[in-house]
């Protein structure tokens, strides 16, 4: 990384697999995993279909390894900030997450179908990434400010969180229903009022 | 009906096919989709696979037959005492769905997957009783005592409704996370808080 590269020619192998994974990524935002084959990649990226084949084997290895990067830039832009109220931490992250959703619809809805649908490596993806999430809610909380790690909160939590995915694609499908505000208040506030019901 | 029947000669075709269906729906609870065979039932009733045939016609038939009368059952099991505070006859709704749930496990979960798997004449069954439970929340609530009924809330309840088939499925799966009292205080509560935020 000393100098600038010529984006075509001078890219090593690792760097050039990650630049069209991160093409890949883009691709799938507005469209499924179906609509994302190896000849859109290769038509979007100037190169041989041959060359994709090399990068990443079928066309199977080649949906998971977008799907994992997907999943990877999901969980990290939705971080929470690193200071302030657990409340307000939240709602930073979930308001990341309707962004999120609403730039990536189709690619998301469809990943979601094929994870629900029995395609068990998209369906391990899918669970570390609910996972990865889940669990982040109690580590970014570890003094139990707004809710307390019990095994009866872990599970509301998976809980409330296919509440929330279904309702953030609902607010995406039709915004007319609330605001954003309300979206955003719904799905916030609604995590410590359901742990604390139990 | 005027006279006692044989149960295994005297039936007309259409009450032997509806008790063929209610033993199906009684194996089913104890079992997935894809352990409910012809074949199974066939045993079961001490009838020829050919005689099932020309009442389902093939095993999809037979399939969406049975969870056809299995959605149906579980509609009239969890409706609402017919008097009562709004909050009492929904706690006494969860409750029973809370025993269909656990009572109907493996059946419940397979067509859950099912559903969600891309077969389109279950998921079309899976989403008529997910509206038809949704529903019955506003017209059991037609003063709108609990919530009222707003497009907004139509979405929130759609997606409460998913985190309680997540939570009572959780549950089910594994009882020692809450006390079956701490279940429905969630469920039942969560509706009108959730629905309040927004």
């Amino acid at each position: 990384m000393s100098q600038p590269t010529s984006p075509r020619t001078r890219l090593r192998p690792d760097q050039r697999r990650a630049q069209l994974l991160d093409l890949g990524v883009g691709l799938l935002a507005t469209r499924s995993l179906d609509e994302l084959t190896i000849d859109l990649l290769a038509e979007e990226a100037g190169i041989s279909r041959g060359l994709l084949y090399h990068y990443f084997g079928n066309k199977h290895a080649f949906h998971e390894a977008v799907v994992r990067r997907a999943v990877d830039d999901l969980v990290e832009q939705t971080a929470p900030p690193a200071g302030g109220e657990p409340l307000d931490r939240l709602l930073a992250s979930m308001s990341a997450y309707v962004d999120y959703v609403a730039a990536n619809h189709e690619g998301y809805t469809s990943i979601l179908k094929a994870a629900q649908g029995g395609n068990e490596a998209l369906r391990g993806l899918y669970d570390e990434a609910l996972a990865s999430l889940t669990d982040r809610i109690f580590t970014e909380d570890a003094q139990g400010e707004l809710i307390a790690d019990t095994p009866a909160a872990r599970m509301v939590v998976r809980a409330w969180a296919a509440m929330v995915e279904q309702l953030v694609l609902g607010w995406v499908e039709d915004p007319t229903t609330m605001t954003r505000d309300q979206l955003l208040a719904t799905v916030t506030g609604s995590l410590p009022a359901v742990v604390s019901l139990g």
